[in-house]
């Protein structure tokens, strides 16, 4: 399982994993546990969202896909529930009842809530699961209350039900890995205007803006589960590489994924001039394609769909897609091996799995 | 001491509280816990900020008047740290140690800030204690990246630095307070675009945008010296009603204070359009003083600074003056009878009476 994101004639996802092979079994399990962690943690997000009061609560129901904006329920698309998902697996590892993960795995899922909703504010994202993002409806001063206060039902949450022994360290670490998911998104956006970005800068702002709450949900859920600070650190270290194969993978399937399946436009993110990794490893590849690159990323005009196409070629040329992928598979590498041999992993992998597999 | 807020004739600063009168006397005490509990909370809050990492901390030691915007050392104004003055003064007179409470001082002092450095964003306001605000510098994004980030060391400053024992609560009412500040802030938001909004209305919003922090801090300081429920509660209550008194004297001197000592432009609400308390009394009295101020409130013309003082006059022929200074003193009658009569209030009074008797 060492080579899972290694697939370099295609996109990162092997087109052999059908339902009936061992890597259909491991995504099929994957996509069990996501779609239980979304059910577990719904009655603790649904109370802590009515605590908002109206019109907080309905804004918060419309960004979850419970309701339209105008409160009616609807069934929209939901968010993958990933993050929970890691808890409870980490739980599971850890030998814990999963009853004692629920709010911290509640807490991980808002915090993340918080950021996507601040997030496409400072993006000016127009849309989120096929649907006008929150601040397109009620504008970019109501959705920076709600994440405000998204971000303090998280702590709440958290503080309100995970065993009381455990509720000072992980109050501590979710607080933590905020202040660094902040300073990651900061990282992002300081890109927009640079015109060169290291390998450095790059793998320290995914590991703030993506793995901090991914190692946080996992040393949370052995937290609860009573782990022994070396398990925790342990699964922390897990979290925080899934997380870099996490944005490894986005920056890849952005350029060479299939746009039907991700159902967002193809190369957005180099239409947008976005510094991401396969970017930033061919600006600084000293190629003749890597230069190239950097005339049609640095040139005023706007990049159209087919400069986008030549870019993706020339970063394809220059390594950068190879660098990615191998990346993401060191990444996944040193997740695997943080793992301490005793604890029960299979949940853990099988997440780990659909992380560098998807292909959405 | 009941009646501090009742000073119909002038500005609700009592024009006699020399420095040699029992007013002055108990100002001189209230000014003193504000600079201890400012020097108390310093270390704590530079080494939260600290752990920022830059530019976020350079911006944060900006927005405390720690350092200019490259990050020298600069002595610039700072905020009046009522809100750790009160939780110092609330353990102090539950017998608490004034140590055990400097987390919980320094974490009610990051929150407050979290929410100036966003409302300036939402308000626009250009200015903070003469300096240029936050998102004037930085822009938007990353006044809203530093907010969230200061949420988020007030609540890890407080699960790192309270009793143990009382952690899982302290968190609870800090996060609970925050999404009923936010709410609080929403409201305001709102009452900007409406025509007509009821006392009550105008009540609520000012519980949840001042109320809540304020009897947060009061009740956190209780928490920490290990008073009973009861107490704590009590505490909670006294905090609120100050917080009410606070909001209203904030609206009476926009009004009627004195701008040279203010700093600020006179009638800055009115020319805002702001429904401040006095106003909304004014244009519910069903007056026809508060209908001629409807008439300039809703006209479409600019409020000049002429307009904004005749509507000032309209509002205290309207009764919003004396309303208003009645409904401030109704909320410290509250506020000192919440005080259970065994503990010693020297401090949260006098703090009360700084509050209520303050002309800027």
């Amino acid at each position: 399982m060492t080579n899972l994101v290694g697939h370099t004639e295609t996109c990162p996802r092997a087109a052999e994993s059908g339902p009936h092979t061992l890597d259909g079994l491991i995504e099929r399990r994957a996509r069990r546990q996501l779609s239980e962690a979304r059910g577990s943690i719904e009655p603790v997000l649904r109370a802590a969202v009515a605590s908002l009061a109206d019109p907080l609560d309905r804004m918060a129901g419309y960004h979850f896909g419970w309701c339209d904006a105008d409160g009616a329920e609807v069934e929209a698309a939901q968010g993958k529930a990933l993050r929970p998902a890691l808890t409870f697996a980490a739980a599971t590892a850890c030998g814990g009842d999963l009853d004692h993960a629920v709010h911290a795995a509640a807490a991980v899922e808002l915090l993340h809530n918080f950021s996507l909703v601040h997030d496409d504010v400072m993006d000016t994202d127009a849309f989120r699961h096929g649907r006008p993002t929150v601040w397109r409806i009620w504008g970019e001063t109501n959705a920076t209350l709600l994440g405000d206060a998204l971000q303090a039902l998280a702590l709440g949450v958290l503080s309100d039900g995970v065993p009381e022994r455990v509720t000072s360290e992980a109050v501590i670490r979710l607080a933590r890995a905020t202040v660094i998911l902040c300073r990651g998104q900061y990282a992002d956006c300081a890109f927009e205007t640079r015109e060169n970005v290291t390998v450095e800068e790059y793998l320290s702002m995914a590991a703030g803006k993506t793995g901090a709450l991914l190692g946080c949900a996992c040393a949370l859920g052995a937290l609860c589960a009573g782990a022994d600070h070396r398990t925790v650190s342990a699964m922390h270290t897990f979290g925080c590489e899934i997380g870099l194969v996490f944005q490894l993978v986005d920056d890849a399937i952005d350029i060479w994924g299939d746009p039907a399946l991700t159902g967002k436009p193809a190369h957005s993110d180099l239409i947008h001039r976005k510094q991401s990794f396969p970017v930033v490893c061919a600006l600084t590849s000293n190629t003749g394609a890597g230069r190239e690159l950097a005339r049609i990323y640095h040139a005023r005009q706007p990049i159209t769909a087919a400069r986008a196409a030549r870019a993706a070629d020339l970063i394809e040329e220059a390594g950068g897609r190879q660098r990615t992928l191998g990346r993401a598979t060191a990444a996944l590498e040193a997740a695997l091996e943080a793992l301490p041999p005793e604890v029960a992993a299979a949940d853990l992998t099988a997440l780990a799995h659909l992380v560098a597999y998807r292909d959405r």
